[in-house]
C-alpha cells in the first residue's frame, strides 16, 4: 500500500501540526526525529537499543555510502536494508546528492548525472537520478529522496538557479524511473522530492511550487542548516512550508540543534534528522533536559549524578557524570557509545514533548520557556 | 565476612574441580573466566550486557590504570569502584605489576618498590607494596593481588631466583600492610599472593609452597602466558597446582585461548582472566561453538547467518556475518561491540559447559572432543 498521512491536531498559535505517517513498516508519530544510520548502522548504538531504549520510530540510511560499501549486490543479497541491519521499522534514505558533493572526489556536475571517486577508495562511479532510483529499490528503505543538487551557502544567483533546475530536471528522471520500476522486496517505496533555491526567495517559490506539482506523497526542504543564520533558515522553512501541501509530510533535511528543531516545527515540518546527536555525543557533548554539558570538563569529575535523572533510560540514568568524563578521558568506546544513546534518547524525548504540547494546545508557550534552558551551557 | 571457597565437585578423571567461591558482593561459580576491565569499563561493553547478556560473575580492573585515571582521590569520593562503574558483583584488582612492567616507562626496581613514568602523561610514580595495598583499598575490589615483579620470557636463572625472592619480600609487606588497615567501603577485602619463579621447577616449586605457606584465601599463579609454548604454560601450571592448597581457590592470570582455558582447568585451576575475548573482538576475530572466525574475511560476504546459532544470545544471533563484516570494513564501532559482547558470552559459556561436564564426571572426554573443533579456523 501506498504511504498514508493524518493530520491529528494542528496547534493553533503555529503552523506546527502533529500527525500520523503510516508505511509497510509500521506507524510514525509526527513530529519526528530521525536518527542517522549512514553505513547502515547509528553510529555507537546496538539495534535494540534504538529500538527498547531509543524507541526510534524511522531511522535513515544513506544510498552514497551503502552503495560504496556493502554495495547493491549485498544489500539485494540480503533481501534489503531492513533485512541486512535487522531493523524492521521505517527507514528512509537519502540520494546521495549531498555526500556526492561533501564527500566525494573530484565529482563532475553534468546533464546525465555526477561522476565521482570513492571517498574510501578513489574509484570512479557514475550518479544519475535513474542509477540512485535503482540504487534506492536495491536498498529498499520505506521513503527515499530524489537525487539534487544541493549548493553550498553562500551561492550566487545564477549558480542556485540552474542547479534548481538541473534538481528539478533530475527529479522528472527520478519519477520516470521510479513509476517504471517495481520494489524489490514487497514494500511500497515512497518518494520525496526536495525543494532547492538556496537562499534565494524566488527561487525557492518556484521550487517548492515545482516540487508540489509532482504531487508525491510527501515533500523535502534540502539545502539549508548549510552554514546560513538560523533566522534565515527559520525564514526559507517557513516560505517552503506554507507553499509545500498541508496534506503531506514536510521533511526538512539535516536539521539540527534542540531549538531548530522546535522552532522548524513551529513552522510546519514533520520531519527532521541530523549527525548532531550522534556526532556530538562521540566528542563528549551531551544534550539534556536542563542543557548542554561537555562531559570533557572537569566540572563533572567528581560528579555522581546521572547525566539526565529527568529524562529516565538506561543511559542517562545509569553511568553517572564522574565515571562518563573518566570514560571519556581514558578514550574508553563505552563513552561514545553512552552519550549517543542517552543523546538520542533526548531527541525523541523533545519530538514527543513537542507533539503532547501540539496537542495539548500549549505548544508555542512551552517551546518559548524551554528553548532558554534546553540552549544553555552547563 | 572473609571469602568463602567450596568444592562442589572433583573430576575423577583429571584434577578439575567445580566450587563456588562467596565473596560480599555475591557467589562464583567455579572454574569461572573473568572478564578484563582495565579502565573500570570492559572495553565496548555496557554494564548491563556485561550482567544481562554475557552473565559475567566477576570482572578484573587493572590497578595501574585506574591508580593513574581517575586516581584514587575520585574512586574513594565514588564510594569505590563498584559505585563508580555500577558493577554491584565481585571485582578482582591485579596489582599493576604486571602493568608497570609492560606499559610504563623508564622503571627502576628497587628494594623498596619500583619507579615509572605514566604511559599516558610522562608522570614520575613510585609503586611499593605497602602503596599497591593502600591503592587496592582506595578501589576497593573484592579480591587483591599482592604486588609481584613478573620477569619476561625467558628469564635467566640468577634473575628468576632474584625476582622471585623480591616478590616474596614484598609479599610480606603487602600482606603487613593489609593487616594493618581496614576496608573503605565496609566488605571483605581478600588478598591473593602470586607464584613467580619463571620457567625453573625448583623457583616455582619453592615459590608455591612460600606462596601456600602464607595461608591467604586463594592462591596466584603468575608470569605465565608470557610467551612460554603452550605445554611448558601446562606443565608450570601442574607443578603449582599439584602444590597450592586444595581447598582455596587458584587462579590461573592471563590465560588465553579456548584450549588454554580447558587444558588449565584439567589441572586444578578454579579462575582465568584474560583480554583475548576482547582484543580479539575489536580485531574481527569471533569465538564459536563451530571455531574461530575472522569477521573481515570475504568468505562472510554474503552469509546471512548469525555468528554463532548454537550459543545463543542478542550479539551471537541478531547480527548475520555479513553485516558484521560490513560493520567491520566500514570501521564501525558496532563491530567492536557485537563481537566484545559475543566472544564473553562464548568465553562464560566455555567455563560453565566445563564446569557442568565435571559436576556429570565427563569433563575429560568432553574436552578432548571439544577443543579441536573450537580451535579450528572457519
Amino acid at each position: 500500500m501506498g504511504l498514508k498521512f493524518e493530520i491529528k491536531h494542528k496547534d493553533p498559535q503555529t503552523k506546527a501540526r502533529a500527525g500520523k505517517i503510516t508505511t509497510d513498516h509500521g506507524e510514525i508519530q509526527t513530529p519526528i526525529f530521525m536518527p542517522v544510520g549512514t553505513a547502515g548502522t547509528v553510529k555507537a548504538v546496538h539495534q535494540r537499543e534504538l529500538k527498547e531504549d531509543i524507541n526510534a520510530d524511522i531511522i535513515l540510511g544513506n544510498t552514497y555510502h551503502l552503495y560504496l560499501r556493502p554495495g547493491t549486490e549485498i544489500l539485494e543479497k540480503a533481501g534489503g536494508l531492513h533485512k541486512f541491519n535487522g531493523w524492521d521499522r521505517p527507514i528512509l534514505t537519502d540520494s546521495g546528492g549531498y555526500q556526492v558533493f561533501s564527500l566525494a572526489q573530484t565529482r563532475k556536475i553534468k546533464e546525465e548525472g555526477v561522476t565521482f571517486r570513492s571517498h574510501i577508495d578513489g574509484s570512479k562511479h557514475l550518479f544519475t537520478p535513474e542509477r540512485v532510483m535503482d540504487i534506492q529499490r536495491s536498498i529498499g528503505a520505506d521513503i527515499i529522496m530524489a537525487f539534487d543538487e544541493c549548493p553550498p551557502y553562500p551561492s550566487d544567483y545564477t549558480y542556485a538557479k540552474n542547479s534548481m533546475q538541473l534538481t528539478h530536471r533530475w527529479l522528472q528522471r527520478c519519477v520516470d524511473r521510479l513509476d517504471e520500476t517495481v520494489p524489490l522486496y514487497g514494500h511500497h517505496q515512497a518518494l520525496f522530492p526536495i525543494v532547492q533555491g538556496s537562499t534565494y526567495k524566488d527561487l525557492r517559490t518556484q521550487s517548492a511550487e515545482k516540487i508540489a506539482s509532482f504531487e508525491r506523497e510527501g515533500n523535502a526542504i534540502g539545502g539549508l542548516s548549510v552554514g546560513e543564520p538560523a533566522e534565515m533558515m527559520y525564514e526559507f522553512t517557513e516560505l517552503c512550508c506554507d507553499i509545500l501541501p498541508e496534506d503531506k509530510p514536510r521533511y526538512l533535511m539535516g536539521v539540527g540543534t534542540p531549538a531548530n528543531i522546535l522552532e522548524n516545527i513551529a513552522l510546519g515540518v514533520d520531519m527532521l534528522d541530523c549527525v548532531m546527536p550522534t556526532r556530538q555525543a562521540r566528542h563528549g557533548h551531551v544534550f539534556t533536559t536542563q542543557g548542554i554539558m561537555n562531559l570533557k570538563n572537569k566540572k563533572w569529575e567528581d560528579d555522581f549524578e546521572p547525566i539526565d535523572a529527568t529524562l529516565g533510560g538506561y543511559a542517562s540514568t545509569f553511568y553517572s557524570r564522574s565515571y562518563l568524563r573518566h570514560m571519556f578521558k581514558a578514550n574508553e568506546a563505552l563513552a561514545g557509545m553512552v552519550a549517543s544513546v542517552h543523546n538520542l534518547t533526548f531527541y525523541l524525548w523533545l519530538v514527543r514533548e513537542a507533539r503532547q504540547h501540539i496537542i495539548d494546545g500549549d505548544f508555542r508557550e512551552w517551546k518559548n520557556a524551554i528553548i532558554p534552558t534546553l540552549m544553555q551551557r552547563l
